[in-house]
């Protein structure tokens, strides 16, 4: 690790299983220490046939390619004109694929609200109606370019962060971020949650459109760069950064011919929400894994996903394939009058931040964040540490300052997640397990273990 | 100290010299260190006669009123109309008193500017024989509730941060950040850095009286405690108080009759400048200070502040009179093309923030200021835990998230630097030494000795 170490204590690394991942370290001028811990017998098996030179060599390329993304925000534009295959009748929603009768409750309520919102019913039983007669498509975001928070349901009427990854040239998408408590990415769907949606598509999204083009485009790898040297892992703690994003779009609205009390609603909205950058780092981060997506033989996460059911993940060298488990239940920290029983398992594409080298995997960045989702600035420190362990490398502009600026682990590596037992740390928000009521708290989980056993081991048939 | 430390090593605090210091730590139940060190038999008299229960009380006191201070940002407004005395021919600089022949190169360089700014005479030549003549009145800005930030120069036709501290009433002021590098402040006085003057004095000072007028207050102490938690220190680094700041007068601005141009301009102008926020923190934190200026028997500074040649302080208990040394050297980082050569002394009011137990005391809040200033992140931790050792308390609105919440060090108590030889750890910009060149880089320093002994003696002196 680079330099010495924070408040005297030399920083190490902690190698669990194989010794070459250990040796490989040690030529990097890196103190490790190499603990005995032995993967299951069969994981070791799948193991000794991915500890080859070609998975290495197609990791390095990924690694490449996640470090040098150059995420640009574009545009602001409507999700129907933009988004690839969004068609009328379409609603896209967060995680790998569900049906309606395996759908959480939130994910359900964020469905229904999305129904009116379109015009598709005019009453959420309607709405019900329509969905379980099949008359509503429902398929991942991540299918179409796009991710979004918690139920992450996007319509064709809502805008969208329009973010290009400069060089490879690949656009991602993602809704803009409502706010917190009673919205409907949280599963709530009453008639104010839909009026600002409606505000967000008349008022806010055209505002936003018509700024980008008078300001050109903005780049947000350097947001998020500065962002975690001033507290955020732009996760779950995204205040610096929206700040930042405000002092942009501050005068880019500026230059448009929109009226000053437009012009004010809009940064009103904007600096009232301390998380509004979430949604355009999530873009950004889009951009950024969709050009490992089917990298042959590379066995680096491209996706990680939550339906509320179900958690997903993609690994770079099988393409579009999930690999499955049960979303698991986070634990942190609950607003006024909620408790652990009203959580939902855990929900969302947020997690394309952790693949791509921040939120909980920069979490030593933003010792803050525990007044959010719980636990010390110690354990935030802790978090990073491990997920080093699971990396194929460190984002070389994203640095966390109290760890000697060392770059950011990024790029999980599903041999590293089998070989150790380490499993990638998730930021979260937590969302009532009922349809319509909205946020509840935010927290922490480990992502489960037999998702990368079962992905690596699929890698591993795939080669033989 | 707060919990369990950072890293897994428990948080504890160094005493040297007097154990009664140390017993105390003991009582409130915190991990101390006694190191025996034996202050100078001279100052071991004063000691002996400063170590009573009745200055514990007037400091108990004064580290109430400090950290109980309300600074409230009322208004922006032309210094010639608000500031306490400061009449046409009349400038007020940094630091304690100094006349012509004393004053150090940028800071002549200022007063000749700023007479030329005024109006006062048509080229600096002129100027300089106008002051040569001791026809231009030269007055810290310290003596008329006012701080300035390196050269301090502040002139009637200026505009001024007007900052209230609610519940005692007081008011402080300090002028509008002019940006880095070539300035007045750094002894810049050329005829672009006397048209931002006056486009300040035209243009952004008026917006930002009619913009405050539209938002009403803003609480100044807040913004700061959020900036801690964003990693500013908020003397060298207010990269994120002056975003916050953004946020808060952007919709202001919006809320005026003002053209889009000009609020566009003002906000352009503030966000392209990370020191924005500098001197209305130096205002709020001079209305703090001001509050224990005079408080009997009170052994805590209340004034720190450095014209270029001395570097003076004042004690509670002493009430307006300075004791002074000459002026240290930054040790730091230049920018391209200057170097130490090129450095004057230590210069400004802007110490005024580490009276208030911010800049170099939270310093541990700041790890990415390193940067700005060189050294490590530990050595900014190291900092700030040597500045407890010789404070009279910690802040409880701000804290240091990766020192587990605590609050920073508050109240310099010139019996803990005689007694530990501990002197207070300054962040400061850096100087060209030659009038007219600007700023050079930016460093750090600790306060002489001599100050605190000279004081301390004084107020053993003043008790017999």
């Amino acid at each position: 690790m680079a330099g010495n170490g924070f408040l005297g204590s030399a920083l190490s690394v902690v190698n669990i299983g194989l010794k070459s991942f250990h040796e490989a370290l040690g030529q990097q001028g890196a103190a490790s220490i190499h603990v005995d811990w032995k993967p299951p017998a069969a994981s070791a098996d799948i193991l000794s046939r991915l500890d080859t030179p070609d998975v290495d060599a197609a990791n390095a390329v990924a690694l490449a390619r996640l470090t040098s993304a150059q995420p640009t925000l574009m545009d602001v534009a409507r999700a129907g004109d933009v988004v690839p295959g969004l068609e009328p009748g379409l609603l896209l929603h967060a995680g790998p694929p569900v049906t309606w009768d395996r759908m959480c409750g939130p994910m359900r309520g964020a469905v229904l609200g999305a129904c009116v919102f379109e015009g598709m019913a005019e009453t959420l039983a309607e709405a019900e109606k329509l969905v379980r007669a099949g008359k509503v498509r429902l398929e991942p975001c991540h299918h179409h370019s796009a991710v979004g928070p918690m139920a992450g349901v996007l319509s064709a009427s809502m805008f969208v962060w329009v973010v290009r990854n400069d060089g490879p040239g690949n656009t991602a998408y993602c809704s803009l971020n409502e706010g917190l408590g009673k919205v409907l990415r949280f599963g709530a769907n009453s008639a104010d949650v839909l009026r600002r949606l409606a505000w967000m598509r008349d008022v806010l999204g055209p505002a936003l459109h018509k700024a980008l083009a008078a300001s050109g485009p903005i780049n947000v790898r350097n947001l998020t760069a500065q962002a975690l040297l001033m507290g955020d892992e732009c996760h779950n703690r995204n205040v610096a950064a929206t700040s930042l994003l405000v002092k942009e779009l501050g005068p880019a609205l500026l230059k448009t011919r929109l009226s000053k009390a437009v012009i004010r609603s809009v940064l009103e909205f904007i600096s009232s929400n301390p998380h509004f950058y979430l949604n355009l780092s999530m873009a950004a981060c889009k951009a950024t894994a969709d050009t490992i997506l089917g990298l042959p033989g590379s066995s680096i996460v491209s996706a990680m996903a939550r339906n509320g059911t179900d958690i997903g993940i993609r690994v770079a060298g099988l393409g579009d394939r999930w690999f499955t488990a049960p979303a698991g239940m986070p634990k942190g920290l609950y607003f006024a009058g909620f408790g652990a029983a009203d959580s939902n398992p855990d929900l969302g594409d947020s997690t394309i931040s952790e693949v791509a080298g921040i939120g909980g995997f920069a979490m030593a960045a933003a010792p803050a964040i525990v007044q959010f989702i719980g636990g010390s600035p110690e354990d935030a420190v802790t978090h990073t540490r491990r997920m080093y362990e699971i990396c194929a490398g460190r984002h070389p502009q994203f640095k966390i300052p109290i760890l000697d600026f060392a770059g950011s682990p990024v790029g999980v590596d599903v041999r590293k997640v089998v070989d150790s037992g380490i499993t990638p740390i998730i930021n979260t928000g937590i969302a009532h397990r009922e349809p319509g009521v909205g946020q509840v708290g935010a927290g922490i989980l480990d992502a489960p273990y037999s998702l990368f056993e079962d992905a690596a081991r699929a890698l591993a048939g795939a080669r033989t």
